[in-house]
Parts: structure tokens; C-alpha cells; sequence
């Protein structure tokens, strides 16, 4: 679009309702802040510049915003008295003079580009308000939208409303945009004369009809005006995120037999022919590649899964897990900080932190990485192929050569040349028939006792 | 309220359609048998006394029930001849003479106190019947609620009904609340002229009017009425409930960003300003402090966590494990019985059973307190800010002292002094270029089997 | 049903829209390819014959149904021309004569069997040609099924349709059964004077209504018809199936808090009396015997469970893994080829593979059998009621006999005597209080790096 367009974001509120020192534009949906949704949709709708109202936390929502898009500046609402004031605050903005001005509120994240590209498309064909309408399934409550020969006449609230206007189904998102030759005049001309003496930008629909303006409503989905006021609301938009998102995967070509219980986080990338088996959880910054497999009940941040590879069930991966090509991680497994060669394999109850795993190496049954000394972390390095039996401990900072054999049971607190063989166990002594001897005793202790 | 009050729970039958040898009222919901859920509503709904109709599995239910209420009296109904019949199995209470007498069923577990109290605040406004109705998405098949002028005039049968009764959309949803001044001779005009000879409670509805006396009817929720059947109608029950129960967490200031997966325990307690991630299964007596966060894949039963302490991904707390202010228990690590101090970690692959661990102290990945020796179970001790290296196994009874340090892949079998230094692993053996020597036996020993 | 029956199953569709190199019918549903639900359907329904109808992936249809029915035939439809073209490619089997041809899917895989058995009565009953209806919530979009005075008279496409015709909410499923005698004859008159130049099967209703041949519509549910063209619609018809199944299971007595949770496998065998908790997945091939209990976050594979074992929570169980009576394996083991005795316990962060434990053998927390050297996997047995001490290794192939008793933290690696008693652990060395030292000295070599 060869518009330009400043958007205006409310996110001034308080949230009290959410019963959270936390601003509530900044709880996090998929991992994300609210605003931070907004703001990401007016930016992929190719808005210009965001004018960013905060009152209530806002050097946080300034904080956590920060970096995210250049042409962001911050407009301090002091006291909240209406939608219209709000707007206002940005008025400095405003008077920079844009083809476009867009109005959106910080707590309603699901709200989609296309739905601001239809708004603007509306203003670049003349309209000078456009009002974004919904259906919902309850209308009762909402302010209704008047239309009358393809104008929107009036937002009429639900206690102003004739019993005829009450059927009206098509209600008022909230969501607003003016053209920027009109903008500043129209909301000038909002009054504060009703009950709670506040200024409300939707009064600027009648203001402009009574200056013979075009006022226009294009309709949304139910989600993309859905506004979080307490966590159940939040609740519900995570679960309209995730099933969003979801059906888009799905649609790419990733497996899920059951969606329902893969939980994404707003930067996961899985690509096409990747398997997600029920009770899948992804955490921030991870990948996926072509023709993986994440199995049952896995725990994912931060970590690169190859081609091919094999994860869970049951297995955890923390930031610097990475996967190669085919390798796999089973169950019980957890590994953090560490490269994973091609077709290796650490398949049962490990712990493999900051270490390099080489191509082909087979890391037995309960090997744990012993990288951490109670001061500093080391590093564990296994070589192309190496064999490393059930039950070791290796002790960092220490390397196992290529195609080197570390036997079960052992402890390994030197390096392992390659092609060497290590045992770091103690040897088995077998005492006959002692057991019975052994039990009378304990049995005896533990008659003492009781 | 200052009326005394009867709650009359009707609880004798049998249950067959849940195909299972426990009486059906016992079936657990959240944890807690349904018909103590109903005796629980009535109490709090503030109940003088209540009367339990009982007749299959009188005496589990008897057990099951024992000491949870003083005033609760048991009456035995042989033979099951109808609600009218059932209700004056309790005659000898109702003839006590209570203010209020409501009659609830032991297998409708969702009432809520306050439909109760509505019924009953009926009651001291002068109604001598109150008939608790609701409004199912379809009505086939259900009583219609036949008002007139405010009052409920008949209870009709879908199969009496006239077309334009079908439309009513108004049912009867069995619970029921009476005058005790007019109760007895109300139910005792009850007849059992009908196709199955039994006696309706419902009956007493039209009697009433025939007497002029005020009958009325007030609106309850599809679930403060939902009857249980079957194990299909329980799960759905067990669904309504967490449903509720989770959105009360959620408005308390709870955050889950995923509460559909979060199972809760009837006497859960979580403060406000815990994280619970997705996938985790709450069993009885838990208490989780404010600041926690219990993370994705976590099954907590009879533990304490302290604030701002971390549990999971995938931990299992059991009974007795009680966590100390930020201390951490992470993945695939069971704790039991164990007092785990401020600020300890017991991060990876460990299991610590019967233990006292000091705060400050960190257990390292693959710990294992062995503590079970075939005979008694023993305690682990392990002072403050002690450090156990990974993959170690401590046998009970032992203990490690304040500051002590265990070498990785120890197995420690005596106590360990304070500021002391431990080992206990054998010493590591190298032999070099032997790893192809021994590649080439068992490929050979493979290829002698197969 | 003493008819004759041929059912013809289109399979031939490319299925583009699952974006998958897979056929489309051979997407798996419970784990059993879509086509392979339509194929038991008709199978359960008493067909004679199957004609399978194949095209795109022909063979790897073929491979994947190899063995499943003997009068299974393949007929290859090389181009896609409509489902009337589709049928015809089976004309040889056609003419072989039968009483009843039924015409199906491969991509419905939740059709009923009592469907087909209700379209075969009606062709029984004297019917030519039968038609599965169906009632979906928006009818807009199907084809309207047209009836006057008890038979089909049309199927009128929407845009065809008259105002008044798409108020007619029943609709065309698809399926369809023609009488034997008169269905090569009608599927020989469908012409394909249409925009794409197809062959409507469809057709065949006006053309046998022209005829004054009795053509009827049967109802059937919205899933019975339910198509598979996206992977969407395959997790939907995955929800609807795992629904349908876990409701047969609850009726049949089995307890689920939470079904909803709980993942089957097309064979999954459970039986009455046993309690499944939240969060469970079973993969193929797993039977659970009466009174068992699977714990929450339990993942099942080519299981045993016997009767009264316990499993869970977060146990894994791979295929070949069965489980004596009262057996039980707990939380973060898993077990994979490996018998385990009456009353054994396996209850902490263990590794069983390639095992056989005797009744009442106890293994302790962390026991790893070592089963592969890297080149074979090997035998581990354990008598009846051994101990197996904590944090041990079993380094197969080794034997531990009846009674015997290992000390926590060995390393096996020759076999026990039956009442032996076996330490593999070095002596613990104390050094008091060198823990200051040790601390000093890493605290310097961190500061040296830093």
C-alpha cells in the first residue's frame, strides 16, 4: 500500500481484573506480550509508524517493547478518561499527518492483519471512518452497529437500543479508522456530557454522519475483537491461538493426530512431514526439520531438531540442544548446551549437559554428563562413533576418543584415547548364601526398631 | 439464616449402568465421593441436620461418609419404590421438625450451595414447595415446569404433555425443598397409582396446589442438576467440575496458559501468583505457595511447595515431600518424604526418598538415595549448602554434613563429616587401541549365535 | 444376512490437499489406515466380496492391505472421471453377481457397520437404490436429498437448488447401495453432460427414478459420512473416533477421570475394573487385564498388563514388555522384552530390556540393565525375589538367582548364585574437611578462565 499509516495502540489500562502486578498488556499469549500481537499485526498490515499509549506500568510495556520496531513512539495517557482522550494523547502523532490513522486496543491480540488491510482499504476508497463489527453469538451487552444503505448510521448501546435494534446481531469491535484529513477534527468534537464523563471515541461515528461523512463497518471474527479482561478470558484466547495456529501446521503438512495437546509457543517452526505425537509442549525458539519425529509427552526449548531425528517420548530438550540429522534422544532423557551428532543416539535416562556428542556415538542406558563441579561448567566431549556404556559418569572436563569403548558401570574422570577402551568400575565380589544370613539381620534391625 | 434445616440425601440406589461393585453415589469426583460432594453443598449451604437414604451398599456408604458430619443420621430404604417412598424412609427426622426440608440426591454431585439457599430463602418468604427447575439445551424427554402467575402449577411428563407444554423449555431438575410445617402430609398423600407403582416426590407438587398452598419453582444451572448414570455422565461431570474449579483458580490469580490440561484434586490449594504450565495432574493434598511455578508434565500428590519454588518439567512429588522456599525439584526426579530446604536443587534424573536435604544444598543429576535395603526404609541426611556430585547413590542410614563435597559417581555407605571431602568410585583404567580387538570378539560372538 | 454382497471402495484419490507423499486412505486413524477402517466396516457388515477401487499409490495401497481379507480384489482406475467412472472400474466384479452392491470411500473411515446393514435391509425390503443421508449442522454447500411420499427423488446440487430446497437440512453423504440386478444398467446410463465433464454416481438416483424404480434415503450421522481431505479433517475424524471409543470403553466399565486425555490405538485392548488416569497414550498392540491401574503420563506399547499391575506415573512400556499380576513398574522406568513376575517392582528411574524378573524381585531406583555392548543385546535374569540394590548395573548377560541380594550402587557383571550376596563398589574414602580446600582450589581455576 502507497498509504502511510500511523497506528495507534491503547494499552493504558490497569487490568485489575487479571490479579497480577504484571500491566495486563504484558501477559503473555503464546510466549508473547498482547501488545506485542498487536503491535506485530499492524506491522505485518504495513502500517507506518505505532503510537504506542501506555498510562498504567509504562515503563514496562516501554521495556518490554523495546527494539522491536523502529518507527514506535510512547504517548503518556495520566489519567484514563475515555477511548477518545486516549487517542488524544497521541496527538502530536496524529498531526504529522498520515492517509491512514488506525485505532487498536492492547488487549485484543488475535485481532488479524487482513482485518486491518480491509479497514484501510475501505479509507483508500473513500470512506472517511471505518468501524470493525463482529457477530457474536450473545449480542446482549455489545453496542449495536446501525447500518442504513451501506453506511453505518449510529453505535447504539444496548440500553439505548429499540427493542427492533436489539435483533441487530452486528456489534461493535471497538477497533476504528479515520482517514487523516478528518481525524483530528472528529475526535476534537467528542463531548464527555453522559454518566461517567468520559470521552468515547465510538461518539465520533455520529459526529462524522452529522457532517455528512462517509462511515463505513467491515466485519471481523469474533477472536479478532476479543478483548482480555481476567485470566479466563486470557485462557481462551491462548487456546484460540493455539488452534489457529494449529490448523495453519496441520495445512503445511505437519502430522498431529491430536493437535489439541501440542502446545506452541509464537516461535516454533516445524516444518512439512514432521511428526508431533498427543502431549507435545514447545517452548521459546525452537525448530524443527523435515521428516523428525517428536513423540509423546516432550518438553522442547531452545533446541534444533535435525532431519530425521527421533525425540521422546519422554524427553526433554533446554536451550543448545541441538539434534543432528537422524540422531536420537529417548526417554527420560535431558539434554541442554550440546551438539548431537548425525545418527547418534542417547536413547534411555541421560543427562547429557554442555557437551559435543560425535557422529554415530551410542550413549548407553542412565550416562550422566557430570558437568558441573559445584563452581563452573565443563565440557564433555565424545568422539565420531564412541561407545559409551549403560550407567557411566563422565566427568567433566573430559573427551572420549572416536570409536573409543567406555564399559557399563564405569566412571570416567580422564580422557579416553580414541580407539581406547576404559573401565572405571569397581570389581564384583559374590559372597554364597550369605543372603538369608542378611535379611535375618536387617529383619532383626528393624524388629529393634519398631 | 436462623431457620433450622433437614437435608434429606437420597442415596440407595444401586448404580448398575456404571458397571462396577461400588455403590454408584461412591464413585469419586475431584477425588471425593459424589454424594460427599451433595453432603458438602448441603453443609455449607448451612444445614442443621442431614438424613442419608441409603439401601445398596448401605454400609460402604456408611464408611465412606463416617466423620465427616456430625449431624448426619442414616436411613436404610429396603426396597426402592419411588423418591416419595425413599423420602419418608427419613420420617423419624422429618418428624423432628425443621424449619426447611430439602430433599438432594446423591448423584448429582455439582449442586452448588447457593441453589440451596435460593431454594430455601423461597421458603422463609412464605413458598411452602420450592421445586428446583433448569433449562436443558434440549427438553425432550423431561419434566415440564407448568407456571402460572408466578406460581408452578403441575410437573408434566413429556408423554402428558400438550404440544404447546413441549415448547416450555423450563424441566424439572429433581431437587426439592419444603415447609417442615406442610411436609409430612404432603408426602404422605403421595399415591403410587401409576404404571410402575411407584411414589413420585414429584406428585407432592400438584397435591399442594389442590390445597392452595404455595408452590414455586427457581432456576439452577444445567450442572447443579446433572445426574450421574454412567461413567460417560461421570466424566462429564468430572469435566464440569475441573471446568469450574480451574476458571475460580484462574479469576483468584492463578495463571495457567493452559488450564483444560491441569487436573485438580478436590482440596487442591494454590496461591495467587503460582504458574501452572500445561499437563499437570494435582492427586490429593497439595498446597503449592505463591510465587511457584509447577511446570508442564508434573504429578504432585501429598506435597508441599514452598514460594517461589520451581517443580518440573517432569517431576513426580509425592507424599511427604515438602519444599522449601525457591527450591528446585526438575526433570525425571521423584521426590518422597523428604523435607528439601530453601534454595536446595535437585535438578535431573534423581530420586530422593525419605531424606532431609539442608538448604543451600545441591544434589547432583542421577542422585539416588538409597533407602530401602529390602527390609526397612532408612533416612539420607545431608547437611547445608552440601554438594553431591552426579550420579552418586547415598545408603541409608547416612548422613552428609553442612559443606561436604561427594565426588561425581560415588556410592556412599558411611557418613560423611561436615566440610569433608568423599570418594567413593573406583579408579579409572585406560587401555589403549584395544576398542577394534574388542569390536572384533563381540562381532564375532554375534556372528557364533546367530 | 443370507445376501450376497459386494462392496466397492473408491480409493483412487491423490489426496493433494494433506500435502503428504503418502496416499491419502493410507493415513493412519488410531493407527490403522484410513481405507482399512472403510474395509473392517464392510467386513463387520457381512460383505461377500471387497472391490477395491485403487489410483494413485495403487501398489502401496495394495502392500498395505496385502492379508487383510481374502476376497479382497484391486481394480486400477487410471484417470479420475467422477465416482461413476470410479465404480465401473470394478464392472468384472460387478457382473459376477451379487445381491447387494455397496458403494464406499476410502477416506470415510468412520462409517459404521450398521450403516451398511441398514441400506442392505432396505434393499432386502425391495429397494433398487439406496442413498446415505445425513443432517450436518450448515447444510450449505452439500447436495439436498429431495424426498416425496417415502422415496428419494432427487439429490439437487446447492446451486441448482430452489430457495425453498436448500431449507431441506437432510443431505447426500455419498455412500450408496444398489440392488444387484439393476446396478450395472444404471451405472451404465450416467452421462457426464456437465461443467467437468464427469461421471456423477449420483446420477443414478433420477435415472432409476425415471425408471420407476424404488429409491430410498437412509439416515446415517454426520461422522458415518464424515470425508478426509486435510489434515484438519483428519485430526477431527482422530477426535470423533477417539471419542466414540473411549465412550464404549467407560460403558463397558472402564474408569476415566478424564478420557479426553487418554489416547487409543485401534486395537487397544482394556478391560473392565481397570482405572486409566489423565494423560495416557497407547500405541499398538496392548492388552490391560482387569483391576490394573495406568498412571498418569504413562506411554503403552506391545504391552501386557497384567491383572491388578500398576504402571505409572510417567512409566514407559515398550513392546515385548509384560507384566505379571500386581506387578508394578513406576514412575520414569521404562521396560522393554522383558517378563516381569507376579508382585515384582520396578518402581524408580529404571532401564529393563531384554529381562526376565522373577515373582516378587524388588529392583531398586536407578537399576540399569546393561543389555547392549554395541553389537548385540543380551540376556538379563533375575530369580524370584532377588534384591536388587539402588543405582545398580546388571551387565548382561548375567544371571541373578532366586533370593539373592545385590548391595546398592554394584556393578554386576558375573552372575549371582541364588541366596548369594553381591557387592561391586569401591570403599568409600573420606577426607575430613578438605571440602574448603577443594572449593578454594575450583573457585581460583573458575576465576583463571573468567
Amino acid at each position: 500500500m502507497a498509504r502511510s499509516c500511523l497506528t495507534i495502540i491503547l494499552a493504558a489500562g490497569q487490568g485489575t481484573r487479571m490479579k497480577s502486578p504484571l500491566p495486563k498488556v504484558l501477559h503473555p499469549l503464546a510466549g508473547k506480550a498482547l501488545v506485542q500481537h498487536v503491535a506485530d499485526a499492524a506491522i505485518s498490515a504495513g502500517t507506518t509508524k505505532i503510537a504506542m499509549v501506555v498510562g498504567h506500568g509504562a515503563d514496562e510495556v516501554r521495556e518490554a517493547l523495546n527494539g522491536q520496531f523502529d518507527q514506535m513512539n510512547y504517548f503518556v495517557q495520566d489519567r484514563q478518561l475515555g477511548t477518545g482522550h486516549a487517542v488524544l494523547a497521541a496527538r502530536s502523532a496524529i498531526a504529522e499527518g498520515y492517509d491512514d490513522v488506525v485505532v487498536l486496543f492492547g488487549d485484543t491480540p488475535l485481532v488479524r492483519p487482513i482485518v486491518l488491510e480491509a479497514a484501510r482499504r475501505r479509507l483508500a476508497d473513500g470512506a472517511d471512518v471505518v468501524v470493525v463489527g463482529f457477530r457474536p453469538e450473545d449480542p446482549t451487552g455489545y453496542g449495536r452497529l446501525i447500518e442504513k444503505d451501506g453506511r453505518l448510521r449510529a453505535i447504539r448501546e444496548e440500553k439505548d437500543a429499540s427493542h427492533e435494534e436489539r435483533l441487530i446481531t452486528f456489534c461493535n469491535g471497538g477497533i476504528m479508522a479515520f482517514s487523516g484529513t478528518r481525524v483530528l477534527s472528529l475526535l476534537d468534537a467528542i463531548g464527555n456530557d453522559n454518566a461517567k464523563g468520559e470521552f468515547y471515541m465510538t461518539d465520533a461515528v455520529e459526529i462524522a454522519g452529522g457532517r455528512d461523512l462517509k462511515v463505513m463497518a467491515i466485519e471481523a471474527s469474533v477472536e479478532d475483537v476479543m478483548g482480555i479482561n481476567t485470566r479466563v478470558e486470557l485462557a481462551a484466547a491462548e487456546a484460540a491461538w493455539q488452534r489457529r495456529r494449529r490448523e495453519e501446521l496441520l495445512l503445511e503438512g505437519v502430522s498431529m493426530t491430536a493437535p489439541e495437546t501440542v502446545f506452541l509457543h509464537h516461535d516454533t517452526q516445524i516444518s512439512a512431514d514432521v511428526t508431533v505425537e498427543p502431549n507435545v509442549v514447545f517452548g521459546p525458539d525452537v525448530e524443527v526439520r523435515t521428516g523428525a519425529r517428536i513423540r509423546s509427552f516432550s518438553h522442547l526449548e531452545g533446541a534444533l531438531v535435525g532431519e530425521g531425528a527421533e525425540v521422546g517420548p519422554f524427553a526433554r530438550l533446554r536451550p543448545g540442544a541441538s539434534l543432528g540429522a537422524r540422531s536420537k534422544v529417548g526417554n527420560f532423557c535431558e539434554v541442554k548446551k550440546a551438539d548431537v551428532g548425525a545418527g547418534a543416539k542417547i536413547n534411555h535416562l541421560s543427562y547429557i549437559g554442555d557437551a559435543v556428542i560425535g557422529a554415530g556415538a551410542n550413549i548407553g542406558a542412565g550416562t550422566i554428563t557430570c558437568n558441573y563441579d559445584g563452581f563452573g561448567k565443563h565440557l564433555t566431549e565424545i568422539g565420531e562413533n564412541a561407545f559409551v556404556g549403560s550407567n557411566s559418569a563422565l566427568v567433566a572436563p573430559v573427551s572420549v576418543g572416536a570409536g573409543a569403548y567406555i564399559a557399563s558401570g564405569s566412571v570416567i574422570t580422564a580422557s579416553v584415547p580414541a580407539d581406547g577402551v576404559a573401565f572405571g568400575r569397581a570389581r564384583q565380589e559374590n559372597k554364597e548364601g550369605r543372603a538369608p544370613e542378611l535379611r535375618a539381620r536387617f529383619a532383626a534391625a528393624k524388629e529393634g526398631k519398631s
